[in-house]
């Protein structure tokens, strides 16, 4: 299975901007208590984990990934912060070479997405998961997408990418799906918020490092696979992404919503 | 003008389920001092009208509504709900029977959306509101509506309200362009708040109150019109609504969003 948004160093920087924009709206409410041991399934390059790890101290996170790349770049990382409880390392969370039952959390932040089986996914990490733990799944949900002004070609370029991810064996509207997911996957309790991010000219942080730096970047990234693909005109892309950069002005708006679930084995 | 919701009793109604769902989520941070004056705008039956005096109760309201029958109807759920600090009377937004600045803040829920010239009524309605004052706008956008599981009958219905609302005069689209309007309206220091509505079936209350009988009602209101007005064919969107309704079940997910601005007077 292919990774839609690429491996690249631009993707990464990317990524990174994104985990900096949006830590508090994401991460609010997530703590693990002293000494618990938390599956950060899924970490990528890292770009949740340091956060994760930093807020909360005292547990111990095994984040894993199933590209070593990956694994190397968030190593990098999490020696770079200074961080000291985390163990990284290259792993497939359908083969997870950890005993049933041995954490006490799991973590699993922009993976879903990613995967033609999610709820086998949960479910495999539920396996590893003691009763009484908790799983928290955070998603986006590109069809959550919209902006004033409106255009037809902005939407056009947004369903390219929701159209490569399909073919790679994703989905990019799971957001929505993460509570019916965690229930199918025989989680208990199950909780979830959404987590809009409004932004206007009034919060130029948003306007820059979500609208701009996270969101459109990641439609531009997509350009040359979805014309490709045959799925767009380069004209109609380009003036998707145009249209895109457009709601960054002063009378502009763009809103979009990532979801957050927590439940609990029992 | 045509008011694309009709005037009949069941949508007097299905607006006063959508008020009891929702009072918490769209009046929560509004409340005025006591001995103020605020002009409601385009009041409508009421919905929002005893609620808002009852959560000021010593601030003195004044809601007009075009409609002389709409007026009627409010008068009966305020006196029925032994409100005494409101005065409803019947007028124009664009023609107030009312001095210049007489007023300390303007209040407009549901309205923007039906009219072909937002900015225009802002202006007037600021023009009534002394300085310091402020103006409170609250309106829905139906292009925030996404659902699981995501259907194209669905998204083809609320379309037909969408094209329905905008050969009125109106918008269905203006939630996401509170801020614009209200800052091209003159108003300073605005600041739009998103109320997201997400309904899971961990949410009864929402999914009866909110999917059911506010937001697939009002799809479903428009049924004659659309297949009337030759927009949609009578099996797509019978399809549409009966996708609506699917989302109400077990593993349904709705989501929608109001927007709120304040802005001030300078």
């Amino acid at each position: 299975m292919s990774y839609v948004h690429g491996y690249e160093r631009r993707e990464s920087e990317r990524l990174d901007d994104q985990a900096g924009t949006l830590v508090d709206l994401l991460h609010s409410g997530t703590a693990y208590p002293p000494g618990s041991s938390v599956l950060e399934a899924g970490c990528g390059v890292g770009s949740q984990t340091v956060t994760l790890a930093q807020r909360s101290p005292d547990a111990l996170f095994t984040s894993i990934d199933v590209s070593a790349d990956s694994i190397a770049e968030a190593t990098r990382r999490v020696d770079a912060a200074g961080v000291t409880n985390v163990e990284l390392r290259q792993g497939d969370i359908f083969d997870l070479p950890f005993p049933d039952e041995s954490f006490d959390h799991v973590f699993v932040c922009f993976v879903l997405e990613h995967l033609s089986q999610p709820v086998e996914a949960l479910t495999a990490l539920c396996g590893l998961l003691e009763r009484g733990g908790t799983v928290t799944v955070i998603e986006g949900d590109h069809g959550s997408a919209y902006f004033h002004p409106d255009r037809a070609a902005a939407r056009a370029a947004i369903q390219c990418q929701v159209a490569l991810q399909q073919a790679a064996g994703g989905d990019a509207l799971v957001g929505r799906q993460v509570r019916p997911l965690m229930v199918a996957a025989g989680l208990e309790a199950v909780r979830v918020s959404p987590l809009m991010v409004y932004v206007d000219s009034s919060r130029p942080d948003l306007v820059d490092g979500f609208t701009r730096r996270t969101f459109t970047a990641m439609i531009e990234g997509v350009r040359e696979a979805a014309i490709g693909a045959g799925l767009i005109e380069a004209s109609t892309f380009d003036a998707g992404v145009e249209a895109l950069h457009r709601t960054t002005e002063a009378d502009g708006v763009f809103c979009y919503t990532f979801f957050k679930g927590v439940g609990t084995k029992q």
